[in-house]
């Protein structure tokens, strides 16, 4: 199927809102015989079709125009363009172009009342594990064998010691002894490499290293800090302008949480005053996550549970978002699991509840799910801001450079095919939600990326380039940018190398690079993204805002340069010279078009100057 | 992309139902590397992947089962297949093969909680617009300018006389004086043709001839008949075995409507006890459908409304499903637009509070929903069993054999793209719900199919075979199968000719032959579908249940035959051996392949033998 260059343009100017209409853009190949295109809505679940005009040409392009009116009350819009030959339609939706109507699910869709904060797409975010970044003060922490974790001594590690192996099961009980002072005494660290914003994994009071299993959501663990110690923190943070999210843990709690544990809790005691708080079997038996018994799954169905969670005025939730706190938002583990009596029904009225209670709290805090698989769903608006963007990013990044699977089985995909993925990705969710979307290449969860590359480092500069440009909010996995490396959970968990020499520093000097170009560049944090080639081994895309605009090619082939020329005719306003970000290299746009060699295993970032 | 064969087959005895978990099969090629199939669903949002078995191969099969568990008390089950090479994976899925995970929505999909009638699959369907089909009691007739109907004089034409040409604003107040008397009296001859069931456009009290403007919901029209008159017409489609459903029109209704009009309805009286049927705004001005002013919206959020319609003991749905009348079934006009104050808002929920009540008449009866487009959302088994078919049958059809699509304008769709439309719709639905789509080819609110084709009857023969052939339950426009013609409305709602002069001989005898094999059939009724081959013109499927296996062949070029190697090989049973059904000619199956020729403009139906 070949078809004339169609593009719908989502930034400004081209993309205009207002309280009660939109006006869009849709640009079409001059000279493709197009005589006429309609904008589709289903503002009441029945089709409408709005002629658009054509409002100019501008160098190839055609340029046409209409105003989508968005009906009072309703949340969701869904558009896409019908374009018309004489004998033939092609339809621009937001995965692609095709020559019928496409499924509801891949219009262009905006959300006219619940939009993520804006100051979220301007972040460069940093995740810490926090007992594995920094000891700041080593009387915190946990002694050899100082108490039992699910029957075993606890282990402590000097920094820097390996991990145990997954197959020891020790993942959870060694500790190595950072904490917040250690990240309040790396603040200049994380800040001179452009660092914004922090996301932490668990540091409420627990047994185990990860805490995913809570003993009491109000206290920090006294292994970690104190609550004064991590209000200073945060107060450090804002001071210097920076970020914080926690790791809201709340599908399940530790079998030592006291709603849980004897001689209140419900475990054992069925006229508990938290029973209702957990599911029971007639046999007494608890609904635990994943049938993993340390971990009893809290019922949403109990309204007690909602105003411990979100609802009370003293809510869990609300608590660490008020002074002396004031965190600015949350990631919520397992979040599509959330539910009634031992399942996830009811999930979307719960994460609903839970978003109407932060924004109580916040309108501008950030709300953000983890799922490692599609988030669609809970991307629309009303529920969460972003996700952790396993299914839109980390996985199709990996499959086409790793050429593995988040299951680690073997997968194997063009370029022409993760065009596709992430488009169709994107497609599924409203645009500001896309600039919203937490990237990531890996996480606590997740082998590291450098260690599925085979130590490749050169390739990993290309990944940390697609992150750092690609639409969405980049999340940096501590260490990632020293190349630290490591396995399957628990060895993607190893100490931060402090000592530089241990540094790979052209990887660091490249990830600096990157967030100062993001930085600088407009285009990168809020403007449109646009395919100009996807074939076998290379993919290139710009971004474009305004005049600002950051084209980004990459080649994975292992040996061999791809040179290609860029219709840069085909984006909205296509600059007339450009820089490589890196070797300062100039490029001149002749025609419309942009000549760029890469070499092989690389990516090249041109910017507009 | 070149990927292996690979099908999963949703009927026994490859797919097993039970109360608390299904039997599932996937057929692999068995020359592909494939080393490892992996069912994966979701049962609480999250992915599990559960490990199938290489239980047997056949032929140049390797079949492989898993059991997948039902999660109690829910609804929709979603599930694909990942199955696994040493350096490669594909994933199959609703829509086909693809290289990544698809995406949620093209998950296969399994309703265990709410499915359609059994019956719906096995009929044969009719649809009449009273006016039209036959006179069986001139004494009825309306008279020429007998009333006024907005302001014009009503119009009496005699029967076969041409309808009025749009432009000319009559379509609604010409009447021919087709009743309900020449519906029972034409039995004979729909039951001679094979039609089982019965679709009525509305008979309710109603000044227009189409009756979409409902004056009183508890009257059959005085032109069309009576209560008692429609009660015995009832009787004796019943006592034929055969089945009747309704248009339901509640989304609005007549301005003559006592609840709306003068001296106690709600248009000019704000104290009406109806006055929150409808939705007015400050002005008094009151909400209409698509803002034609004789059709004021009813408000859902009305608690009045909803017991007038459906709720209470004597709502307007149960009456007609009681004796005298127990109709089967009732399709529901513009069905998504049902909502409050004037909008589609909660939608949802009173459609499934409309399927609710209904079934609680009668478990088996049919909710047919009216859709012009994607019906995905309506089709998840909680609210319709089926919709009309435009989206997912009428349109594509429409595309590839008339080039035009619904609102007339040019497509171009080879039959490889034909293929992907029809599997990407018949993804987003359950498998029970695609044998309950109501499949059509054109409608009172379409030109004839044949108009469409420039009166072409061959091809029109083709059509035709594809709608008693294809998956869902077919329904043909009265006249249709006589070689009616008529652009759009109202030229297409033609008297029938009942003079048999006038009919097309040749393509009444393919209607009666293909209802007929649809008959003996089962494959056709329940059977799967899978595609054989699909290129520029050619679209070959099989339908098979059991040992029971028919394949349709269709070639649309005008004047080229094609001969194509059919891989029978893919299919769960295939037969050894086949007979055309129109010229009876056989065909072997050679090694698994059979060899057929298909005229140009033309379709073979092979049945196994």
């Amino acid at each position: 199927m070949t078809h004339p260059f169609l593009f719908h343009p989502q930034v400004a100017p081209w993309f205009k809102e207002s309280a009660d209409s939109l006006q869009l853009t849709l640009f079409s190949e001059l000279d493709a015989p197009i005589r006429e295109v309609w904008l589709r809505h289903e503002p009441d679940n029945e089709e409408y079709l709005l002629a658009m005009t054509p409002v100019s040409t501008r160098d190839r392009l055609q340029v046409w125009q209409a105003t989508l009116p968005l009906l009072k009350g309703q949340d969701i819009h869904l558009y896409c363009f019908k374009c018309l030959t004489d004998e033939e339609q092609w339809w621009l939706h937001g995965a692609g172009v095709s020559s019928a109507m496409p499924p509801r699910e891949q219009h262009f869709r905006f959300n006219s009342l619940h939009q993520p904060p804006a100051w979220v797409q301007d972040q460069v975010f940093y995740q810490i594990f926090p007992d594995r970044f920094c000891n700041g003060d080593p009387a915190l922490s946990v002694k050899h064998h100082e108490y039992e974790y699910r029957g075993k001594a606890v282990i402590s590690k000097g920094w820097g010691e390996p991990v145990s192996r997954h197959e020891e099961g020790l993942g959870a009980c060694e500790f190595y002894g950072g904490d917040l002072a250690g990240i309040d005494a790396k603040l200049h660290y994380l800040q001179s490499l452009g660092v914004t914003a922090l996301y932490l994994n668990p540091i409420f009071d627990s047994p185990s290293n990860h805490k995913y299993d809570t003993q009491d959501y109000f206290k920090v663990d006294a292994h970690l800090g104190s609550n004064a110690q991590f209000a200073e923190l945060t107060r450090n943070l804002h001071q210097r302008g920076m970020k914080i999210i926690l790791d809201a843990v709340v599908n399940h709690t530790s079998t030592q949480h006291p709603w849980f544990c004897p001689p209140q809790g419900a475990q054992s005691n069925p006229d508990s005053p938290w029973r209702n708080f957990y599911t029971f079997d007639n046999e007494g038996d608890y609904v635990s996550w994943k049938g993993i018994r340390s971990l009893p799954k809290l019922d949403f169905s109990s309204e007690q549970v909602q105003d411990a969670i979100y609802r009370a005025d003293d809510a869990i939730l609300r608590y660490w978002m008020r002074a002396p706190y004031q965190i600015d938002g949350w990631r919520f583990d397992v979040i599509h699991m959330l539910g009634e009596r031992g399942t996830a029904e009811g999930n979307r009225g719960h994460v609903r509840a839970i978003r109407g209670a932060v924004k109580q709290e916040n309108p501008d805090a950030y709300v953000l799910g983890e799922h490692f698989f599609e988030a669609s769903q809970w991307l629309q608006g009303d529920q969460e801001d972003g996700a952790m963007n396993y299914y839109g990013f980390a996985h199709p990044i990996r499959a086409f450079l790793a050429g593995q699977d988040i299951a680690y089985h073997p997968i194997k995909i063009s370029a022409e095919e993760l065009d596709s993925w992430l488009k169709l990705a994107r497609a599924h969710i409203p645009f500001k939600n896309q600039l919203a979307q937490f990237n990531l290449l890996d996480s606590h969860d997740t082998a590291r990326f450098l260690h599925l590359l085979g130590e490749d480092k050169q390739r990993m500069q290309l990944a940390a380039t697609l992150l750092l440009t690609y639409i969405g909010v980049p999340s940096i996995y501590y260490g990632d940018e020293v190349g630290l490396s490591g396995g399957k959970d628990p060895d993607c968990r190893r100490c931060f190398p402090w000592e530089t020499t241990a540094w790979d520093h052209v990887l660091h000097d490249h990830y600096r690079r990157l967030i100062q170009i993001r930085k600088q560049r407009p285009a990168l944090r809020r403007g449109d993204i646009q395919t100009l080639y996807a074939g076998p081994h290379s993919y290139v895309f710009a971004r474009t805002l305004q005049s600002d605009q950051v084209v980004v090619a990459c080649n994975r082939h292992p040996t061999e340069p791809r040179t290609i020329s860029l219709p840069l005719w085909q984006t909205a306003s296509p600059a007339s010279r450009f820089t490589d970000a890196f070797n300062g290299n100039k490029y001149e746009v002749v025609q419309g078009q942009v000549q760029v060699t890469i070499p092989a295993n690389s990516a090249r970032v041109l910017l507009s100057s």
